[in-house]
C-alpha cells in the first residue's frame, strides 16, 4: 500500500511561496506573445528547473480547426511627438505595444493616430493589455490621462516588428509515474508582463514541477506551458492518441494575488479533480468560490471541448476579469506576493495528495466490527481525543471499506480531511484490516 | 434546420389581448353546463375562428368508468314572492340556478324554500356558482344579503329545464404539423358566465388555434373544448389509440386575471412542458408559482391519471380557489383584462416556441473550440457588449452540443433565455458547425 | 388486504408508560455487566412478559472476529477508611465498582489508591459509569466532592468479583408473522443501575413483545435483550443463516428521558425503517434530530457493519452522551419518566404500523378517474372537510397507486400521514377500485 505522506513530503511546502515568487520576477520582463522570442526565452528559464521538452511547431500547421500563425517578433517601438520625444515607448512597458502589431513607420495626426491608441478611462493611471491575433493591426496602449493630454500635432509612430512564417514554442515536461494514468498540469505562456496573469502560474506550476520530479509517484504528470488556446489545441492536435490517459487536470492561471481561492469545474463537474478541489479549498481557512464549468476563460475551455471533455479544472486566487489589476500594467510584480503564491501552491498540492491516495479498500473483517484492541489500535490512554478521533476515523475507513467507496468518499461522508482517512487506513492496511481493491 | 423564429412570427401577440377578450365577452352571457345548447353554442362560436370539429355523444354513452349524462337545457327559472315579483331571476344572471336542476314549479314556505338556496355568508353580495350533476337536486343562489331578507311568506319557484337523453357536445380542432407526435391545448366549456372561469381559456385557446392554423409548425397541435372532467373523459374514451401521440399538453383556465402566474407540473413532474413552462414563467417578469401535480385541479386529473399519464400541465393566473371571485358572479367581464389575456397568451406562445424549437445538435469540430473568426462570427467590434453576449451563447451552444443535451438543456445550463440560445444555434447551423441529431 | 388498524389496535398504548416504568423501575437494581448474574436476572424478569427463549455462550467461543469473555460476578465492594467505615459501597450503588474490575483485597495508601479512583470533576455530586473489559484493571467510582475529601491515610479495599469462564446470556423472543422476513427489535442489557440506559429500551421492547405476540401481524418480530457489541456479536456470529431475513431493524436505547427524540438512520441511509421512522417523528409533535448513519453508537454499529449492511436505525430521546445524566449516576429513575416513555413506545408502534401497512397496490380502473359518487364514496354532505380531506387522500391513492408506489411512498408525496393514506386504500380496496400488488 502506497503511503501518500510520501507525496506529502515530496511537495513539502516550506519556502515554496519566495523561490516561486522570485521565478515569476524572472519572467515578468520577458515580452511573450502566442509565438516568438519571449515564449522561447521563458521556457529557457523554466528548463533551468526541470528538464523540459521544447517544441517549435510551424507556421501554417493545421491543429485541428486552427492554423498555427505566423511569428510575431518585436524589436523596438515608440510615439515621438513633434518636438521628437519619444512619449510612449515599448522598452518602458511591453504593454505598451498591442501584441501582433504589424511593423509600421510613419508620421500621422493626432486624429489618425486616435485609432490606433487603447486606454482605460476608468483607469486613467494604468496601460491596458491589448492583442489582435487574428486580424491585422497594429496599436498602442497607455494610460487614459496620458491619452487626454495628448497635444493635436504630428506624430511618429514606430512598431519595429515582424510577422513572418516560423514556429510555434511551447514546453512540456513528463514525469513517469508508477501508472501510465496522467494528471495533466497547464499554464498559459502567451502574455507579457503581467505578474499574475501568468508569470504567477508558470512560476508555481513550473517550481511544483521540479519537486514532483524527485519523487515517486503513482500517477505519471504532464506539465504544459504553451500559448492561451493555440497553444492547448496544438497539443491536443499533436496528442490525441494520449489525451484519453489525463484522468486529472488543472489549469493554473493567476495564482499570485490574495483574491479567491476559485476553483471552476471541469464539464464534468464531478470528475476526481472537481471533489478533491472542493475537498481541499473547503479545508484551507479560505473562503472558496466554486464555480459550475462554462465555456469561457482559459484553456480548460479547449480541454473540456466536447469531442475530448477531458476532467480538467481551473484554479485561479481571484477569477479573471474580476480584479481591478487584470490586464492592466497594475498586474506587475506588487500585485503579487510569495505568502499568496505559497497559498496557492499548497492547496495545488494537497489536491494531488488527495488524488495520489484515493485509493479503494476492502475491510477484511466486515461482519461486524474487528476487535480493535487486540490489534493495540486503541490509544494507551483512554481518555486521549486525539485517540478517540482517530478510533472514530478507523471506525469510518472499515465501516464504508467495501470495495465501492474511496477513500474520498469517505472523507466527505465522514467530513474529515482525506489526510486523516488516508492515515488511518495506512494504519488499518499494516495490520491487514484493510486490503486494496 | 428549423428556425422557430417561424412559429413565434406566426403566434405574434400584438394585439392579441384584445382579440381574446372581446371573444371571450361574447361568450360571457351563453348560460353552459356540462351538456346543452349552451355548449352548442360556445362551440358555434369558437368555430368562427377556427374551422373545429362538433361532437355529440349520446346520454349513456359509457366513457371509460363514467357514462354519459342525461343532458340538461334551461327556458327560464324564477322566484316569485307573495305578491308576484319575480325576486330571483335566471333571466337576470344564469348563476341564480343550481346547474343541472331538475325542473319544479311549487309554492313553498320560505322554510321549505331556504333548503333549496345558497349563498354567500362571507361575500354577502356575490351570487354564488353550484351545481349538481350526479345528484338530482334542484337549488337556487343569490347574494346572502337578499337570502337573510326574504320575508317568511309563501313563494312560487319555477324552474323550466328538462333534462332529457341528449348528447354531450365537445368542440376539437386538430392541425397537421410536420410530425404526428402532438401538442394537446385543453379547457373547460362548462361553465356558466364566469369570465375568468373559463370564458378567458376558451377565448385564448380558440385566437391560439386561429394563429396556429396558418402556419407550419413542428409538432400537430389539438385542441379540445369540452366540459370539464365528463368531457376529457369522453374524448380519452374516444381516443384511446391517439393518446400516446401527445408528447406535451397544457390545460387553460382562468388566464384573465392579474394573479400568478401559476403552473402545476404534470404528473411526471421534469415533463418537457414542465420545463418549458417553467423557463419561460422564470423569465415573465413575474413572480410565478409552480407546484407540483396534485391530483385536484382541472382536467390534467382525468390527462395525468395514471392509466394515461400524459405529459399535461395546467396554466392559470390566480390558482383556482384562490382569488376571492372565484366560483363567483364577481368573476365577470371586469375581472378579466385584455393586458393579462395577453400576458397569458404570450407566456403560453413562448412556451410553444420552446417545443417547437428544443432540437438536439452535434457540434460537427467538437475537438478544441471552432475558430470563430474565420468564420465571421465575431462581431465587428471587439467591445460590443451584445457580440460578446452572442458568442459567449455560441460558446454554450457549442460545448453542450454533444448529442445529449437539447437547447433548453443548454438554456437551463447556461440561464440563458431559449430564444437566446436557438438564435445562436441557427447561426452555428448554417456555418455548418451544427448539425441536428 | 390487510387493514393496519389490526395492528394500531393490538398495539394500543393506552397505560403503555405506566407499565414499561414499572418494569424499568425492577429492571433498575440489578448489577448487569455484559455477562453474569445479572444479566440472567434481567432475562428472566423480562421473561415474565414475553417468553422469550434464554441463550448461553460458553467463554472462548468465536464470534464473528471476537472471543466471547470470561464471566464476570460479583459479591460486595468496598473502599474502607482506616476507623473501619465503608466509605464507598458497592451495596450502596452497583456504580461505584468499575464494572469487570478484578478482584482486589488490600491495604493502600490514598496515593496508590487514586489511581484506581474515578470520579466527574465537572459533576462533583455524581458517581460516574466506568467499564474495563477488555483490559485487566480493578477501580472504584465516586463523586468527585467525596474524592476530593478522602483523607491521606491507608485503605483498605475489597472487591469480591468473578472472572471465569462461564457463559454470555442474551435473552431472544420470536414471533412468527405471515411471512418469514423480519423486523428486529434489539436493546443493550449490559449497564448496571442506569435508568435511561437502558433500563427504559429494555422495559419498553419487552411490553412491545408482549403486546405483539398477541396478534397476527404481516412481519416476523425478533426481540433481542443481548449484552452491547459483544452480544450482538454472538447474535450476528451465530445466525448469519438468518441475517438476509431482517428487512427492518431498530436498537432501542434511552427511551425515557424527554429529550430529543433521535433518530440515526441505517447505513443505507433511505431503507424503509428510515422513511417510517422520519414519517412518524415528523408528525410527532416533537422536533426530531434526524442523524444519518455513524459508524459509532449502539448495536447499529454491528448490524450496519459493512458484511451485514442491514437496514437497522437507532431510535432514542436525548441522543447518547449528549444528556448530562448520561453514564452518571443522575440517570435514575427519576430521570426516566412514565409520560416519555409512552410517547416513545407511541413512535415505534406508529412506526410498526407503517411498516406493518406499507403495501403497493394497483388502481383497477387507471384511466381517467373512477366516478367516485356511483360507488358512495362521497361524503354525504358537499361541504363537509373531512369528507373533501377524505376524497382528497382517495385522489392521491388513485392516481398513485400504479404498482410503483408504496402507500409510503404516497403519504410523502401527498404530505399526509401514513394512517390517513393507508385508511383510503382500504376504502378503496373494499370497493375493488384497488389490487394489491
Amino acid at each position: 500500500m502506497e503511503h501518500p505522506a510520501n507525496v506529502s513530503e515530496a511537495l513539502a511546502y516550506e519556502g515554496a511561496g519566495e523561490r516561486i515568487y522570485s521565478l515569476a520576477a524572472e519572467l515578468f520582463p520577458i515580452c511573450r506573445s502566442i509565438t516568438g522570442d519571449g515564449v522561447r526565452a521563458t521556457v529557457r528559464r523554466l528548463a533551468a528547473l526541470v528538464d523540459l521538452e521544447v517544441h517549435e511547431v510551424p507556421t501554417g500547421t493545421q491543429v485541428l480547426d486552427w492554423t498555427v500563425p505566423r511569428e510575431w517578433n518585436i524589436r523596438e517601438a515608440y510615439i515621438k511627438n513633434s518636438a521628437g520625444s519619444k512619449i510612449v515607448d515599448f522598452a518602458q512597458s511591453n504593454l505598451h505595444v498591442m501584441s501582433y502589431s504589424m511593423p509600421v513607420r510613419k508620421h500621422l495626426p493626432l486624429e489618425e493616430l486616435r485609432k490606433h491608441l487603447y486606454s482605460l478611462p476608468q483607469q486613467p493611471d494604468l496601460i491596458p493589455y491589448r492583442t489582435s491575433y487574428y486580424a491585422e493591426n497594429w496599436g498602442f496602449c497607455l494610460p487614459h490621462r496620458q491619452l487626454e493630454n495628448l497635444k493635436d500635432e504630428t506624430y511618429e509612430v514606430v512598431i519595429d516588428s515582424q510577422l513572418e512564417d516560423g514556429f510555434l514554442t511551447y514546453g512540456e515536461y513528463f514525469h513517469q509515474g508508477e501508472i501510465e494514468d496522467e494528471v495533466l498540469l497547464s499554464a498559459h505562456i502567451c502574455h507579457p508582463s503581467l505578474a499574475n496573469d501568468n508569470c504567477s502560474g508558470l512560476a508555481l506550476l513550473a517550481y511544483l514541477a521540479s519537486r514532483i520530479c524527485r519523487t515517486k509517484t503513482h500517477y505519471s504528470y504532464r506539465f504544459l506551458f504553451a500559448p492561451g488556446s493555440i497553444g492547448a489545441l496544438t497539443w491536443l492536435s499533436r496528442n490525441e492518441d494520449k489525451v484519453s490517459r489525463i484522468k486529472h487536470g488543472l489549469v493554473v492561471s493567476c495564482v499570485g494575488d490574495d483574491g479567491g481561492p476559485t476553483y471552476k469545474k471541469s464539464r464534468r463537474g464531478s470528475a476526481d479533480i472537481d471533489r478533491a478541489m472542493v475537498h481541499v479549498l473547503k479545508r484551507s481557512g479560505h473562503q472558496p468560490t466554486i464555480l459550475d464549468f462554462s465555456p469561457y476563460g482559459y484553456d480548460e475551455r479547449q480541454y473540456c471541448s466536447p469531442g475530448f471533455d477531458l476532467p480538467v479544472g481551473l484554479f485561479q486566487r481571484g477569477m479573471f476579469g474580476t480584479f481591478p489589476e487584470y490586464h492592466t500594467s497594475a498586474d506587475n510584480l506588487d500585485f503579487i506576493q510569495p505568502a499568496h503564491l505559497e497559498k496557492s501552491y499548497r492547496i495545488i498540492a494537497e489536491a494531488i495528495e488527495v488524488l495520489e491516495g484515493n485509493f479503494t479498500f476492502e475491510n477484511t473483517s466486515p461482519k461486524g466490527e474487528p476487535h480493535l484492541g487486540k490489534r493495540g489500535l486503541y490509544g494507551a490512554i483512554g481518555g486521549d481525543k486525539n485517540a478517540a478521533a482517530s478510533i472514530m476515523t478507523m471506525l469510518w475507513v472499515l465501516n464504508f471499506s467495501d470495495g465501492r467507496h474511496t477513500l474520498l468518499d469517505i472523507a466527505e461522508r465522514a467530513d474529515l480531511p482525506f489526510r486523516a482517512v488516508a492515515g488511518a487506513a495506512a494504519v488499518l492496511g499494516k495490520t491487514g484490516l484493510l486490503r486494496r481493491v
